[in-house]
């Protein structure tokens, strides 16, 4: 299989995790959002949303957004649980990832790191932090409960909210406030088969 | 079960109409958004993102997230597929329509029809319509091809995306330019079960 990212990417990163964990092996292409690659008309044809990562199996199917690839590459595997609830719960964090922790937290991240902070940007960029720090405190108060955002076992959920919230700081989101959190990241990076960002 | 949600709201609808597709006995709590109730201490013991909808089952345990419910309810039933890699498109569509449908379709509704479009939302308003174009045409290049999102057959990821969708005039949206949008439109409401917004 061939997977079209961008390491940089939070959301591509994700999917780089899960390969590295299941040891799952594939084809990545590089692809350069800030230079417009995923916007040519040739990638346009694989994926109508113009965005990665993308997932591309051997038969030529295309799957896109990157918690469904990782839940596609996870099925079978000890990152999905296999009770139903337990996988809704699962869904249910990649879609807050999505909503209500993504655009705050990725986006001042990309302000920040990849734009250098523009003047024109400031007022975007300090908008993201209210909805990014009450995106952390919700995290907070679920891994003080629990080791893993489902529970005892780590899930592709934890994989999800992990490629932003480790890199958070980048976003101008000081993590001293949340040792749960801050537990939960170190317990991600001891896994065996871990590997970084970069 | 209990759903604690408001049937103005386009992802609390798209439960409604799951559970009237499937005939899911439950009990409706409104919850009046505007007036606060989803903020409520009491509220927020439930669900700590303060959102709705939610859905409690007999044994107390919750979920939420709009699209993660779907997937719950319809599990085992003929709108969840059994194949592995059209479940996984099933949820590419329903995070598609988290990040880049409903955050342009349903926030412009929103601005229009409930806050009645005041001058100072004009811009955010104006703001969302590219985008929301975007997002319809992506659905309009599948629905050329399949009659459905993933496929011959209803799937959550049409409840998802039908949802803000069958509403987006009243976010400023004209479909006129959709035709294969619109056909799918009454293809869901020609289901025998299908219930209606209001």
């Amino acid at each position: 299989m061939k997977i079209y990212a961008d390491i940089q990417s939070g959301n591509c990163y994700k999917i780089k995790l899960v390969t590295s964990i299941l040891k799952i092996e594939h084809e990545w292409i590089n692809i350069n959002i800030l230079a417009g690659e995923s916007g040519t008309a040739s990638f346009l044809k694989k994926n109508p949303t113009g965005k990665i990562p993308l997932l591309e199996l051997e038969d030529g199917r295309f799957l896109s957004e990157s918690n469904a690839i990782l839940n596609y590459l996870a099925s079978g595997s000890s990152l999905l649980p296999k009770d139903r609830f337990e996988q809704a719960k699962v869904q249910q964090w990649q879609f807050f990832e999505q909503y209500s922790h993504e655009p705050f937290i990725a986006v001042a991240r990309f302000i920040a790191k990849y734009l250098g902070l523009p003047d024109n940007r400031k007022a975007d960029y300090q908008s993201k932090q209210e909805g990014g720090h009450k995106a952390l405190s919700v995290m907070e108060k679920q891994l003080k409960i629990t080791p893993y955002l489902v529970g005892s076992t780590l899930t592709t959920a934890d994989i999800s909210l992990y490629g932003y919230t480790h890199v958070a700081e980048e976003g101008g989101f000081n993590l001293v406030k949340y040792p749960a959190i801050q537990a939960w990241i170190k317990r991600i990076q001891a896994h065996p088969n871990y590997i970084g960002m970069v």
